[in-house]
């Protein structure tokens, strides 16, 4: 059974999310899931971030069709197009804004979906994630070709998100906080491998020294690890690293091996 | 296979939407989908008025059964009726407190839920919403007749809210704002169908005359446009129109055909 | 078909729920179910207590396997064990941090979760709500033995919470205030058909001497009642009892008979 997963700025208050799966749950049987609906209003970098944080993980003993449905659009109604990407039993419906452009494939088929047939009658300019997202994305679930949906398109044609990627040297990596968690803890897109043993994290106004392998090993003051995405992070214990050392998103990061 | 949707003004921290669920997934295999949980506490017309925009898109070219339950519910333990209202192939179960009046249907059939045999055995007082909407519909799920539940009772007598509808007349109409959503745009209930072409829509203190036909066409200054439900809404590019233009939820709107 | 059912304290916004669901759905046909994920960061004890205020309702006419996935897990990474309890069936994942001391049962397994064979290769060291718990969850929903998934263990040696059971005296009771909900209504722990007839609550600076059986039959001040949990509740007409009373959670509440 084909598994639906959303995904949108919508939050949870409105009746927009509640729209898409009345469309969805009305056309096909598939397993619908949240991903979330807390992306901020409008926040493409964070929808993309978060999908490309969790889609690795859609891929176990089984290969169950997942649709992933990325609704968070400013652009809905005006020419821009939507994606609908392919990537073995992966299925990857978003507006042409970036919000793909962080995924790092370049294995995948993709296509601008444009046959109305698949749409709702009558649907209108404001609310494609119910009109043509979900209708779409329940076909696809059904076992509907991806080719039907529209022409096929380059994948280098797709819209991009004005990221930068880590670069790293013989004795340094510079990157960016790409998310600030519930928990306060600094996400970076340093990929920790790189950097093994002693080094010093340049972040804000800090430099952070202490190493961790857990959340709970270190118990007063800033310190740094491997977060679960394999990248640095850092922390600090029972409190926001962010609050602490004044970061925010989108703020650099240096590491510098060795102390 | 049926779908059991779930709309309460409990939130997601309490154990109240949890325990529905504990309750409905032990007695049927039915699909449970979250409407919405954030309906304001106690605010039945919130409810209402969001089950109104989200029941027309439960309809596609599978008729599965979808059993709305709806629990915002501050007369629990008074002698006010459980309704369950049976129309095609969908069921409202809902305290009888005036939030299926906002519903545009007369060609439904009526119950009043008060077949004990159907809820929890030594159920509370305080939550009906797990001891009897939650079995109920349970049952209903499993094939259940609508009649078992208890006697048919007269459409007509349900409570109602106060809630004018909009009026038309041939160069006007008045509405209210029936809603204001996460990223502040003013939705009413004047159908935009009505107006066609050029208009000035008076809400709060402002007029507000550019139109635009989606939320990205205008970019700077309030407008309106026709919102996904088809009534007229008025917003802001990337802002707030509620707290730009002072108006909130049951304000009145007029929008006068012309310059 | 089994139950997977989720509580964490992860929130909605980050990636975390979202990275378990695609572990899950990636490995079993379970419907996965979401309890809350908005327990406060690092409160064992709110999870403990909303797990507990929500099993007895996994009940019914069938017996559909649950396994409840519990991450509030400030020490993970350390050498915490993972627990696996079981009881009919229904299977329980929690830290070892005193989560599950809060349940009542004592005839149930209980297992240390440690076979890595069953957890995500190279998972990290500080998620292991989706690299250990979430793996084990799905191998449990498709019906592997709890034996398997790592040594049995004496029940009486998991962490437990400072909590202190309710004390009942011929004409009073003590308790501890357990929850407050969002509605502001202050539970306790204390067992209503311990004390029937009149009586007097006092908890925080106040004494509650009204009694009532519904929200909604008192119109003004503070009551008390039988919650949903049976247990005794102080509640305010359509306002926060908490705030009225300045009363939080863990203050200690006196119940008297009479008046």
């Amino acid at each position: 059974m084909a598994v639906i997963a959303l995904l949108t700025d919508f939050g949870a208050a409105d009746p927009y999310v509640a729209a898409m799966k009345a469309v969805i749950v009305s056309r096909c049987d598939a397993s619908v899931i949240d991903l979330t609906h807390e992306i901020a209003p409008f926040d493409v970098f964070g929808a993309g971030w978060f999908l490309r944080t969790v889609t690795p993980h859609f891929s176990g003993e089984t290969a169950r069709p997942v649709v992933f449905v990325s609704v968070v659009d400013p652009g809905v109604g005006s020419p821009r197009r939507i994606l609908l990407a392919v990537r073995k039993h992966h299925f990857y419906l978003a507006p042409d804004n970036g919000l793909l452009s962080l995924l790092p494939w370049s294995d995948w088929r993709m296509f601008s979906v444009e046959n109305g047939a698949y749409f709702l009658p009558g649907g209108s300019m404001t609310f494609h994630g119910r009109d043509r997202f979900s209708p779409v994305a329940a076909a696809l679930a059904r076992g509907a070709a991806p080719e039907e949906m529209g022409p096929r398109i380059d994948p280098e044609s797709i819209a991009r998100l004005p990221y930068e990627q880590p670069s790293y040297g013989p004795d340094r990596a510079k990157g960016t906080v790409v998310a600030i968690d519930r928990f306060g803890n600094v996400v970076t897109d340093v990929e920790s491998a790189r950097i093994p043993g002693a080094a010093r994290v340049e972040v804000g106004p800090e430099i952070i020294t202490a190493r961790a392998t857990s959340y709970s090993e270190i118990s007063a003051g800033a310190f740094f690890l491997t977060g679960s995405s394999g990248t640095i992070e850092v922390s600090v214990a029972r409190g926001s690293a962010a609050e602490m050392l004044h970061v925010a998103r989108f703020d650099r990061v240096e590491v510098h091996v060795g102390t």
